[in-house]
C-alpha cells in the first residue's frame, strides 16, 4: 500500500500543470494531508522529490512551497551499439538530457568485447560528467540492433555478433561495475523513447532505419513485444522474393533496399520498398501512424512522397482512413534516449523500490 | 457482485472435469453454500443450468445431484457469407454444434441484399430446428470477409459491396427480426473459434484462405483487432511488387497467387507466396503458431512443405524457434461456428444479462 501510494504521489508531482503543494497533491490522490506529508518526507529524503522555494508573501498565512521532481536526484544512464556508432546519454527523473556522448566508428570489424568496452568507457564518462552534477545513476539500458534474451544477444546480424553476454561485458569496465544493465532491442527502445515525448501518439509503428532496420510497435501506450521479444523484424520483410541476398540468408529483404548503406548509395528502390513494407504492417496491424527514425529521420523530405504513394496504392484501408507517416521528434537519438528513459521510467513507477536501495 | 458471481457459478460448472455438487462449487469460489444455492437456483431457472440425477444411493445420507450446462438452453446462431458459400450453424452453451447448414453458390453476382436474404433464409432454418429441439437463440454473429464497423460492411472486395448495412438486411427475414445481430470480420471469428477448441494455443496467427485471403491475431487469448479492427489484411501484404493487379487496386497481392481460385488453377507458386507472407508476419509479430483454415485445410498436406520452406528461410528468428505450421481444427467451419461460439461466450460471460432478458 505505501509503495503505492508514493507511486501515486510522485505520479502526481510529476503531472501537474505547476508545482503542486502538500495540500493539492492530498486533494489530487484522495490521500489524507498527514499522509501525503510523511510520504512528500520520504520522498524527498530519497532524493526524489524537491521543495520549491514559496513565493513572496502576498496576503496572510504562509504560502505553500511548491513539489517538483528533482533535477539532481536518480538518474538512468543509456547505451547504445550499432553498426557505426557507439551513443551514451543520461536522462535526469525530470526527462531531462544530462549528458549526450556519440562516437561515429564502424564497428563491425572489433570483436563484441572490445566494442562493448568503447561503450563502456564511452558510459563512464556520460556518467561521471553527470555525478559531478549532482545525478545518482539508478541503473543503465543497453540499445543493440537484434535479437535480445534475457540480458544475451542471441544474434546481431549486422554486427555479427551470436550469443554475446551484453551486459557482462559493458559492466566489465570498472566504472559500471556496480550498475544494475538490461540489454534490449533498440528499435524497441527508441519506441519507447518516442512514447515518452510528450504529445506523441499512443499507438503506433516505430520504423529505426540504421544498417539494418527495426521496428517497436506500440499499441495503447504499451510495447507489443511478440511472445519471445521477437517482434519488429521488419528489416527481413520479404521485398523482392528473387532479389539481392541479405546477411540473414534470404533474399530481397527490405534490408537490402532501404537499409542505410543503400539509402547512402542513392538506391533509387528505397522509398518504395519501405512504403512496400509498411503497408504490409499496416495491413497486418491496423497502425494509424508510422514513425520514422534512426536515420530514416534524417532522410524523412527524401523519403516522405515515395513511401506515401506505396501506402495510398497498397494498404486495403487508405481511402478509409489514410496513413499519417512522421519522423521521429527524438530523431536519430531516439533509442538512446529511450534506453535512459526507460531506467527513469522504473524509479517512477516503483520509487519505493529506489528508497530502499538507498535508504 | 450478483453478476459477476453468477458469472462464477456458471464458469465453475463450466470448466469443472465432472459435474459438481453445490456444495463443490462452494468451495471452489469460496462463496457460502446458501450463496452458491441461490444463484443456482436462478441459473437453472434461466435455463442456463441444469441437474443431473443423483446417481444411486450407496451409503447414509441424500447423495449430492450434479451440476452442468443444459444442452436445451441458450444457443448462438452462427451465419456466415463467403464468395462462394452461405453458412449457417447453431451451437449450444455447451459448444456443441446443434444445427450446421451449408449452400454452395456463386454470392458474386447477387447483390448484397439478396445475398443476405438468402443466408436469412438458412439461418431461419437453422434456427427452427435448433428451437423444434429446446434450444432458445441468444443471438446471432454473421461473419464476411471484409472490413467491418459497427455493424456495417465498410469494404467487402471480393462480394464488390460497400458500405452495406448487413446486419439490418439479415434481420429483414421476418424469422430472425427479433434477435441482435453483430457482425464481424470472418478471419477473426474464424481465429475465436479456434481458440475455443480445447487444447488450443493462446497465441497465433490464424489464416483463412478463401476467394480473398484475412488472418485473425490471437494474443494471450485475445483477439487483437487493431486500432479500426482492420488488423488481419494479409490478402494484400505484397508479394511481387510488380505482379498481378488485384482487386483493391494495387498489384502482387498475396490473394492473387494464393487465393482459392489461383489454388483451384493449380497456381505452382501459391505455397511460396503464402510462405513469404507468413513469414512478413512472423518477422513482425513474433508468433510460435500459423494455423491454416478455410480452403487452407483442406489443402494442407499439398501447401506445407513450400510454405515451411520459406519460413524456415525468411523468418530471422527461425534458427532460434522454428515456426509451428497447423491446419485448422475446425477445418472449413471455423468461421461460422466461431460466429456462433462468440455469441454463447457472451451468455456465458455475463449470464446476469440473459437472466433479466428472461426473467
Amino acid at each position: 500500500m505505501r509503495a503505492h501510494n508514493l507511486a501515486l504521489v510522485l505520479d502526481t508531482v510529476a503531472t501537474s500543470a505547476d508545482p503542486p503543494s502538500r495540500a493539492s497533491v492530498a486533494a489530487a490522490t484522495g490521500l489524507t494531508r498527514a499522509t501525503v506529508s510523511a510520504l512528500v518526507d520520504d520522498l524527498i529524503a530519497g532524493g526524489l522529490l524537491t521543495e520549491l522555494d514559496p513565493p513572496p508573501r502576498t496576503g496572510a498565512g504562509r504560502p505553500a512551497a511548491g513539489l517538483a521532481l528533482t533535477s539532481a536526484g536518480p538518474a538512468g544512464l543509456g547505451c547504445e551499439i550499432n553498426v557505426d556508432y557507439l551513443a551514451a546519454c543520461v536522462v535526469d527523473l525530470t526527462g531531462t538530457v544530462r549528458q549526450h556522448l556519440v562516437e561515429h566508428a564502424d564497428q563491425r570489424p572489433a570483436a563484441a568485447a572490445a566494442a562493448l568496452a568503447a561503450l563502456g568507457r564511452l558510459a563512464a564518462r556520460a556518467r561521471l560528467a553527470a555525478e559531478a552534477d549532482g545525478l545518482v545513476m539508478a541503473g543503465a539500458a543497453l540499445a543493440v540492433p537484434g535479437l535480445v534474451s534475457a540480458g544475451t544477444v542471441l544474434d546481431a546480424p549486422n554486427l555479427g555478433w551470436r550469443d554475446v553476454d551484453a551486459s557482462a561485458l559493458l559492466r566489465g569496465v570498472p566504472e559500471l561495475a556496480d550498475l544494475p544493465v538490461v540489454v534490449d532491442n533498440e528499435a524497441n527502445l527508441a519506441a519507447l523513447g518516442e512514447l515518452r515525448v510528450p504529445g506523441a501518439e499512443q499507438t503506433f509503428l516505430y520504423v529505426s532505419g540504421e544498417i539494418g532496420i527495426g521496428a517497436g510497435l506500440v499499441i495503447d501506450g504499451e510495447l507489443y513485444r511478440g511472445v519471445r521479444g521477437w517482434s519488429g523484424e521488419i528489416g527481413h520483410v520479404t521485398i523482392y522474393p528473387d532479389g539481392r541476398p541479405c546477411r540473414c540468408g534470404a533474399t530481397g529483404c527490405l534490408e537490402q533496399y532501404a537499409g542505410q548503406e543503400a539509402l547512402a548509395a542513392g538506391e533509387p528502390r528505397a522509398a518504395a520498398a519501405l512504403g512496400i513494407a509498411l503497408s504490409a504492417a499496416v495491413n497486418l496491424l491496423d497502425v494509424p501512424v508510422v514513425v520514422l527514425g534512426g536515420a530514416y529521420a534524417t532522410y524523412f523530405d527524401r523519403l516522405r512522397d515515395g513511401i506515401e504513394a506505396e501506402l495510398r496504392r497498397r494498404v486495403l484501408t487508405a481511402g478509409l482512413a489514410p496513413v499519417t507517416l512522421r519522423a521521429a521528434r527524438l530523431g536519430t537519438n531516439a533509442a538512446v534516449r529511450g534506453a535512459a528513459d526507460a531506467v527513469v521510467r522504473e524509479v517512477r513507477d516503483d520509487p519505493a523500490a529506489w528508497l530502499r536501495r538507498v535508504g
